[in-house]
């Protein structure tokens, strides 16, 4: 079970370059393959934001990443640990990636796929070894969200995923390793679920784009960031708990699931969806934007911190 | 637009309690009308727990609330200036109790229903002064989480609202102002629609109670108390924002509402929640359970607050 000191970084879009910033600031060699001249440039810009959240968080970056940069899997050194790969989400262009780097790494080098939208086992096929491919995908940002999931595909071997969860651990992240393949994985169906239902409610006419945002951040965030949505019910129901919740309530959560929206995003939805985020956001910029919620997430996730170290 | 200083607060359970120890610790005068026995005793455990939360926030709660308890409406003082019903969830008798109440009221006390599942129309069906009834809807508990949803029905005068906000925001509260009535208003469908999904992967063997509740508090909660849905989209666009994300996800998260679940709420349902839960708390009371949800909801509200003020 050796350490992992060396990661390779496959596609350096707004993910890669984050997971590079990550695994850079922690200490870890990076190569970051991609062949485009601004590779360098976006690594450094999530270098610079990722350090003091870093920083804030007791997590200690590095004052110099060692961070190197190569056109193709074919220059990689023989010592990259894990590959973690984040094109973009296309099946086949993975694929094919995964089976050109393959005969340049290690037959024990870890591969592990970003990708929310593909499933691993697909992504296992053209493998000569592929029992050391699974999925690790991170939240947006990766150095910011503590979740990374860890999903196998059938032919992942048992102790991969162990191995790989001690790695992420050990830079910050909290890991949960599903036991098998799930379209979205937990994070983003359950984001998609919530998400479904927040559009239904701007396309309807029921409420704005920033009412609804307003409803999950001071009624909903500050709570599910303490507490999953089975906690929260089963506190709802008394000293029963989920039991009691379910016998209370069970029926009106039924009334309500009936009468969730199934909005479609055509072009009117996209056009209500892109005025109302202007009129929310008043004109300010997106990074800007991006930086208040990368300050706003630090402060709580010390916040919960603290809390768990007592 | 006089200040309101007199609540009157219609049945002690979880929400009327927590309404109570609110307003009284906020230094309201207060009236709760229920003729339980505990109805006492409900009101000061709610106290006791609302206290430290209250002045962690910078709520200066005051020493000694001024709560007094009458069995029935007609026993109310002529200076009540709100009532805040929480009965339980059942429209004929919430209409009932409002038709009960009226003529021991001022004819323009304001009557605020603290209810998820009934809308504000029907209920102001049998009311000679029908105007000044309106949703106030609380999270749980209601002196923890910032949000009250208001919600007019159709006969609610325009003034009564910005009043109503005005008072819930003198209490440390956020309101948000629908302009229409919808069933589960918005906190409660948003949080419907997670948990439809939340229910089908454990459901469906996906991922156990735990798992689920760790994608949320980890990958979603922290993000969620700062940006709602729409605004995290938004920064996933990059530098186009919202439209960027639809042009370059909207197809993915179509996807993803096509593949998410609809589960009932079944017997084997209900058993696979309720030991998913057992065994995800270990044997944890509720009470002790709800006591670090306050303690790390009151953590993430104070650094959202520290953010604020800068």
């Amino acid at each position: 079970m050796n350490e992992i000191r060396h990661v390779a970084v496959l596609g350096a879009g707004l993910i890669g370059a984050g997971w590079a910033a990550l695994f850079g600031l922690c200490g870890r060699r990076v190569t970051v393959i991609d062949p485009h001249p601004h590779a360098a440039t976006r690594v450094a810009d999530a270098v610079a934001q990722a350090r003091p959240v870093l920083a804030a968080l007791g997590l200690a970056p590095v004052a110099t990443p060692a961070i190197g940069y190569v056109a193709s899997s074919s220059q990689l050194d023989a010592d990259v640990a894990l590959v973690q790969e984040a094109l973009p989400e296309d099946a086949a262009l993975k694929r094919a990636a995964f089976e050109q780097l393959e005969p340049f790494i290690a037959t024990d080098t870890l591969i592990a796929s970003s990708s929310s939208g593909c499933l691993p086992t697909p992504m296992q096929a053209g493998l000569v070894h592929p029992q050391r491919l699974f999925i690790a995908h991170p939240c947006n940002p990766p150095w910011l969200m503590p979740l990374v999931e860890l999903v196998p595909g059938r032919y992942t071997d048992a102790a991969v995923l162990p191995r790989a969860a001690a790695f992420y651990q050990q830079l910050g992240r909290r890991t949960v390793q599903l036991s098998g393949e799930i379209r979205g994985h937990l994070v983003n169906r359950l984001q998609a679920a919530l998400w479904r239902e927040a559009v239904h409610l701007v396309a309807s006419g029921a409420a704005t784009v920033e009412q609804v945002d307003q409803a999950v951040t001071e009624g909903l965030g500050a709570r599910w960031a303490c507490c999953g949505p089975h906690m929260i019910f089963h506190l709802a129901g008394a000293e029963r708990g989920m039991a009691g919740f379910l016998d209370n309530l069970g029926e009106a959560v039924e009334q309500w699931w009936a009468d969730l929206g199934t909005p479609t995003l055509d072009d009117e939805t996209r056009r209500l969806l892109i005025e109302g985020m202007q009129a929310a956001t008043r004109g300010r910029e997106v990074a800007a934007l991006a930086s208040a919620r990368d300050q706003g997430v630090t402060h709580m996730l010390r916040a919960a911190r603290a809390l768990e170290n007592g």
